[in-house]
């Protein structure tokens, strides 16, 4: 063991821990473990092509020189993309705090208070703004909400109408998307000047579902929309409006003009550009459409004490429960963006962000005078952040710009676009003047604009919410994220054993570069030569995950696995229809499947035939060909998740795959479970001809309390010319992503988790996992029947424990195990899926020995509490599993009538240090969804 | 208000809650306010003639500007501070992590087991690798420690012996410092060569009280240290050895070869060089000095419960207590360096460090096999990291190892001297190879050297404890981070109201820079030319420090307020004596001031002559000039603290300060009190002479849970010739800290806040923590007196209530109270000073009034709960304020017998959501000093 080396860092279990664990399963060495788990034929004889690990700091160095190849020039790019100041008290205390970006997403709502309670705010914030009721908790981008929400207002009209007419100042990115989702769903997306919409809509009444508008628009007008809106009432469509949040604090909301649905981006509250994200996008609707939001949706209910306490609401309208009736495939939010631009606005307050947009327009104002003096012409009439300006050589001007340091857009030979954000100083206004007109001009000599007439501008109404008001002081912010930390269980609390799900460490070193501004201060449309850096760091991830995965080719740009998936199946797709086989439209998927599969496939416009699984959760093979000869010709795709949802490495994958190529399919390989092949079986050698990896499992991106996350794809050399385009890359077929590569500030952490772990770390990392999840089968299986294993008896790196026969025999729930478990400081695992009553426990390489033990102990002693319902000793209506988690204040109550003791209710291991205590008691979902609560109300509702 | 104005970030009550603040006083304006509260003739008319303050984000630009002027080489300049790796996990948890930098001196032990723990193992660290009995929880710096070692072996001899031997091959700033600090003493310091060392003891038998030697040498020997020990026995003298941690764990260490005492820096124990620190030095003892040891010490006792606690041992010796039978004036530690020090330890294990020490000696001897090849003489036999070179001529080596970017130490005209470290890479010695031999040699055409015989090497016998072997992982360590850092109460939890430690906000913005590269990297020795950023950034903040507190020169050296009081007076007798008038040696000190004065009096060789207070806590001037009389001619200065000890501003400073000054005396104005004073009043003005800054309190710079500590001097342009040198400096006089800016590394948290306030924001700063003060006084006067008051009836910056009318009525003592303010969740005021049995309060201007309030209305709340046991309704041995902490365990024990509920021990205010418990018990104080036990016993104890 050398001290630099980052593979004992990474994974938990020393050398002579994972020797006791080999002991308990009876087995040698991890090499007899993994060859009694992965089978023959599809195990790797040799090591990644990966180089050797290095450590910590040699990696950050390397990484480092390969960040200073970025230029970071100041960036009046916009469309959709700003500068902002990242408060440094939420900066370190959140983005850089494992307690935020080690959560998982809150569904255990009791240990996740504290972000639900700034998901909860961030909602009211996008209802306050927008002016709309209904607000979700954050998706992926600007474009993909955009196309969400055209997918919303197609289903509305319940596809009787097929046209949607977007107006052609949207930013282009946002349309190239909706291109890509329009055409699986049959929707014609019409391009419309904003000016002729109203006449437009008219004209194409009968048709015209939805409108989309951009406000401001993307070259800075501010349009009509309120006659846009009413046209659009008028014959019965939906509009829709991509709108700029800083914009809202002082434009008149869309709410209040007549829009139905708005979506953005919160990135300018405080996000880092980060070459294109991740960022929170939002999506708020008008009251009739609320429960078809796509995405998640923070709720308040009430708990068994009958004290508010937030959750997730309206849970069964996501993807894993609707299956293939879902109506979109997300899965995932933004949450930790979504939470640092909440925060960002309750630091600054209404008066603040008001202040921020105020300072920005007067600076736009202060440009046009002095352009205007100086004859240069302005294509607009009104303004918010961002103006045209016609001039004689656009080129010529951007190549100015960039060698004073400026990054200047164009809008087509004669026209460029500036648009201005909070870190516009007046010092860049006379740099860019001086660049237009040709010689220098300072910043004193700016010429002063005209007094503003502000009766246009939106009343202070918005934002009476206390959080919007009570931090606005460095240390009572401090304190609150403190608070907020303190409800939650995070990694750095403790093991969180989710299958499937992979919460494995996320190292401080990996975090690191990502705060970086060569990486973080980047925008995504920058010129190429300012982003060397940043493409020389992205084309060694992509071989790094080639190596990983078997695969010749890889797209890094999908920001989710479902959008993963989707650009999974669109390559299919159009592989397909360049050999002229577009009548393909056959997506095989066995039963077993995450709910996301089918609602991918269905969004891609193939049709979901669903294959059977045996009794172990394998592949029916029989079934999977008589559903293949039902289809013959037509079989597009299989998608299998391999190892198997049942936490298996199925020895049939081959047999699988084979059939389905026999049959001109290809094969879409599911990587959730990729986390039990890094180094010992690659999907693209043993059949895959895709997959989408979850770098947000199994490559150390942290889940950051529900998203981001990163699902790019790999993928065999047939289909690397169908990869994701995006028009930055010169052509845009197939994006999925606004940015084209989706979420690069993020990227640098999976470069180096692998650049640090190396070949045989990697493959070290994937055999512990695999010893741990077998361990716990070991540990947990005299009394919590293993559900599934493989040939030799062993599961994968994951286990599903049937916790059915407590309910049967004790009347004791899978829900009240996860609740009792946070008694003992444990996040439960995955309850209920894939098999309804069990939970599936998935450790990872990271949790040492120790705290496995821990983990395993507590089973066993709930174990343990349940026989004792069971004998009697306690009442099934009155015992410490029905009524967990208990809280401190439930366990210091005057009254105590249980027949268990406090201390058993509260320290049932017998540990009090580092006692977790769950903030509030069992929340209550049914009066949660019967209830709906997704905001705060005003300050004036109160008074009245 | 604007949005990107720090001073309301950084300022808790918003301009709306100041003028209720304001109202409940009756005062119409802050203005109004000063003027009652600052007496007219030393109130300043003008603003600071200080910049503007800047955002955030322009200070950090500006800063990052500057910071680019240091060029950071390949350190190999060794003599104490060396290059090494900060594991990304402890950097980003502790270092960067408010939970630890922003907690105060674990005077309150059951709020502060966490970092207690850590610096208990920080003396384990020192006692195993040292392998004597008892070590203390760090010094301020190696040099600082060897002088106070130095002071503990001339006492030890009870002063009969008065001569000093050291060995030649000491680092040299530590000789220097010796010298500073023996002259006062008494002490003579004589150099001697190493090896002749037994000699010269034997000749100087009568008068040699101690023997200092490094460990290994300054240019590399290991030397023969157990015969210079015996010899030293053998005569009866102390034997102190200065030696390198990391060459413990291969060398044999002091303990086993015959040192008393031994000293050292722990920061190559992962804390960053930082042009000189702050680093935690260490000093261990055998038993039989370990009642004497300066500084803190950690102790374990047991708690009210029974059950074994950490608390700060023996504090009966500190220099509060003991004033002017001091022994050292030493009064804080380096907590949060030792902290980070004992972590890495804890990170890496024996193994580990073992692991680095073995790799940094095997580059040596590649390096020195190398060199013999390309014949280059070693000057030395055996070496652990450090070598000397004999070379044609040193000059041009070094010029051209700069133009490679190393930087090589020379020892004289033909020798250079070559340190290697954990960051000591192959290619770093190739390079300093080839620079040596005048050709390009390749890391792979290094020599292999000739296998070592490692009969010699120390034993594996050390560091056998847990917590050197639990938390090896990175999610083990982040757990075990977080766990310690939920025991502890800082200021990210809640207002830590102690009087004169202003515990203000330490703003992120401020603290990030201390992170960059350009500051932490830096050697302190590094050539001039390197440092220019460094040096531009001190001498900028040297002068807005002057334009604070009006004198006319800043020395920034001094790394606590201890040594900063002891450089003052330096500096006051350097001056007399340059006047002929070296015989002036009474220090004048009234009968309140801190026990630092005295202690620091004494120790620079003045008599220290008390003056009376009246019944205010004002200088009763008819004493002092009673005592000016009666020591006519021979005043050297006195010491005031102003605003007084009380906490008032005295109107009759001026008249003081001329007294003095008629008398030829110089006046030292203690700047403990400075934050009541920043832009209102400045002490260079109205008549001192000289003040120390504490730049942890005023200035911002964390408490860091114990230290750092900055203590700057500020001077009259008469005194700026007497300021500390340093030899870097040209002219090492007076020099007080081993390095010559001290803790330079910090300096950039003051420069940030003096940058982001500037002048108008410095002053509401000092208005609102008077106005805050003053509202606290006048809530809680109507129950708690107020002890002092000024002329109009107003307190300064804080507030002492008397408490003492609890302890004769209802039989509550002072420490009930402090202990019972845990529950509540607030971390006491000061207790017992200046005046024993009252509380200090002190707010600072970074408390919002809804926290003030939540403070004010805990004690209030007190109050009535002592009322009830005078009443009776409680019993007097057993109510809710003498059992005070409560624990989470306490309260949900199946026995509950108290008279008061449950809920009225826990949540005495109500409010459950973010309750902070206590993790102990109350601490038996009188118990863990009779039962003295400073660090953790090894494993092998544990089995016999």
């Amino acid at each position: 063991m050398q001290h630099s080396n980052f593979v004992h860092r990474h994974i938990g279990p020393s050398v002579s821990d994972q020797k006791i664990m080999l002991g308990a399963l009876g087995v040698a060495s991890l090499k007899t473990l993994i060859d009694e788990v992965v089978p023959d034929n599809i195990q790797s004889s040799e090591a990644l092509e990966l180089s050797d690990g290095v450590s910590e700091s040699d990696a950050l160095n390397e990484l480092a020189a390969i960040a200073s190849k970025n230029v970071i020039n100041k960036s009046m790019l916009g469309q959709g993309y700003y500068g902002c100041h990242l408060p440094s008290v939420i900066k370190r205390n959140v983005l850089e705090n494992p307690s935020w970006y080690t959560a998982y997403t809150p569904y255990q709502p009791e240990i996740a208070q504290g972000r639900l309670e700034v998901l909860f705010n961030f909602q009211t914030l996008i209802t306050e703004l927008t002016a709309l009721p209904m607000a979700n908790a954050s998706l992926l981008d600007e474009g993909t909400a955009a196309a969400e929400a055209m997918a919303l207002a197609h289903r509305a009209l319940r596809g009787k109408r097929n046209t949607i007419l977007v107006a052609s100042d949207c930013h282009a990115q946002t349309i190239d998307i909706l291109n890509t989702r329009a055409e699986p769903l049959g929707i014609t997306v019409t391009m419309v000047a904003s000016h002729e919409l109203p006449d437009q809509i008219s004209a194409l009444a009968d048709d015209v579902f939805g409108v989309l508008i951009q406000y401001p628009g993307t070259t800075g007008d501010l349009g009509e929309p309120e006659i846009i809106a009413k046209a659009a009432k008028d014959c019965g469509a939906i509009v829709i409006v991509a709108a700029d949040l800083l914009a809202l604090t002082l434009l008149p909301p869309p709410g209040e003009w007549g829009a139905d649905i708005a979506v953005g981006s919160a990135q300018r509250f405080g996000v880092p550009m980060g070459f294109g994200g991740p960022h929170a996008a939002y999506m708020a609707t008008s009251d009739k459409h609320k429960r078809n939001l796509p995405g998640r949706l923070i709720g308040q209910s009430i708990t068994a004490s009958g004290e508010p306490a937030y959750r997730l609401a309206l849970q069964t309208r996501e993807q894993h429960i609707r299956r293939e009736k879902a109506t979109s495939n997300i899965c995932t939010a933004q949450a930790l963006l979504a939470i640092i631009a909440t925060l960002y606005a309750c630091y600054h307050g209404p008066e603040g962000l008001r202040d921020i947009a105020i300072s920005v327009r007067d600076k736009v104002d202060q440009l046009v005078a002095t352009l205007k003096k100086h004859k240069l012409d302005v294509a607009q009439a009104e303004w918010f952040d961002t103006v045209s300006v016609v001039v004689d050589n656009a080129d010529s001007v951007i190549a100015e710009g960039h060698a004073a340091g400026i990054n200047i857009r164009k809008h087509d030979a004669t026209t460029i676009v500036l648009s201005f954000d909070e870190t516009t100083s007046l010092s860049d206004v006379a740099a860019v003047v001086s660049v237009l007109v040709g010689n220098t001009v300072t910043a004193a000599a700016l010429e002063q604009a005209a007094p503003r007439d502000n009766s246009g501008d939106r009343a202070h109404n918005y934002l009476s919410q206390a959080c919007f008001h009570d931090f606005h002081s460095e240390t009572e912010m401090m304190r609150y994220l403190r608070r907020l930390a303190n409800k939650d269980l995070a990694l750095d609390t403790a093991m969180i054993p989710l299958g499937s799900c992979t919460m494995k460490l996320n190292a401080a070193s990996e975090m690191i570069p990502v705060s970086w501004p060569e990486f973080s201060d980047m925008h995504p449309f920058a010129p190429f030569d300012q982003s060397a850096g940043y493409r020389e760091m992205i084309t060694q991830l992509e071989s790094m995950l080639c190596a990983c995965t078997g695969y010749d080719a890889m797209s890094l740009q999908p920001n989710a696995g479902s959008q993963g998936e989707y650009a999974g199946l669109l390559a299919i797709k159009a592989y397909h229809a360049s050999r002229g086989e577009a009548h393909r439209d056959v997506c095989l998927i066995p039963s077993s499947a995450h709910g996301t599969n089918p609602a991918s496939a269905q969004m891609a416009g193939l049709k979901v035939v669903v294959c059977a699984c045996d009794d172990q959760g394998n592949v029916d093979v029989a079934d999977l060909q008589a559903k293949i000869d039902a289809n013959e010709g037509l079989v597009a795709a299989v998608m299998i998740t391999y190892p198997s949802t049942h936490g298996v490495f199925e020895a049939g994958v081959r047999d699988v795959c084979e059939r389905v190529h026999a049959a001109g399919g290809q094969v879409y390989i599911d990587g959730a479970n990729l986390n039990a092949m890094v180094g010992t079986a690659q999907p693209g050698k043993f059949g895959g001809d895709v997959s989408h990896l979850n770098l947000h499992k199994t490559f150390c991106i942290p889940h950051g309390g529900g998203g981001p996350g990163v699902g790019p794809i790999g993928v065999g050399k047939h289909l690397e010319p169908f990869l994701p385009g995006h028009r930055e890359l010169g052509d845009a077929a197939g994006v999925v992503s606004a940015a084209p590569w989706g979420s690069a500030m993020i990227l640098p952490i999976t470069w180096m988790y692998i650049r640090m772990m190396g070949a045989q770390g990697l493959r070290s990392a994937t055999e512990v996992a695999i010893l741990s999840a077998n361990y716990i089968a070991h540990r947990l299986s005299p009394v919590y029947p293993i559900l599934y294993r493989g040939e030799n008896g062993r599961v994968a790196h994951e286990c599903i424990i049937d916790t059915r026969p407590l309910k049967d025999d004790m009347g004791i729930t899978v829900d009240d195990i996860a609740k009792r478990l946070m008694d003992y400081g444990f996040h439960a695992p995955t309850m209920s899926f894939p098999v309804p009553g069990t939970l599936m426990i998935e450790p990872t390489e990271s949790e040492s020995l120790s705290e496995v033990d821990r983990f395993c102990d507590a089973m066993l002693a709930i174990f343990e509490e349940a026989t004792k319902v069971k004998d009697g000793a306690w009442a099934a209506d009155d015992n410490p599993l029905i009524n967990a988690p208990h809280t401190a204040k439930a366990v210091t109550s005057d009254d105590w009538t249980h027949a268990y003791t406090r201390q058993q209710a509260a320290f049932p291991s017998g540990v009090t240090d580092g006692k977790y205590w769950p903030s509030v008691a069992r929340i209550d979902n049914v009066y949660g969804d019967k209830h709906l609560i997704c905001s705060c109300p005003p300050l004036s509702e109160y008074e009245t």
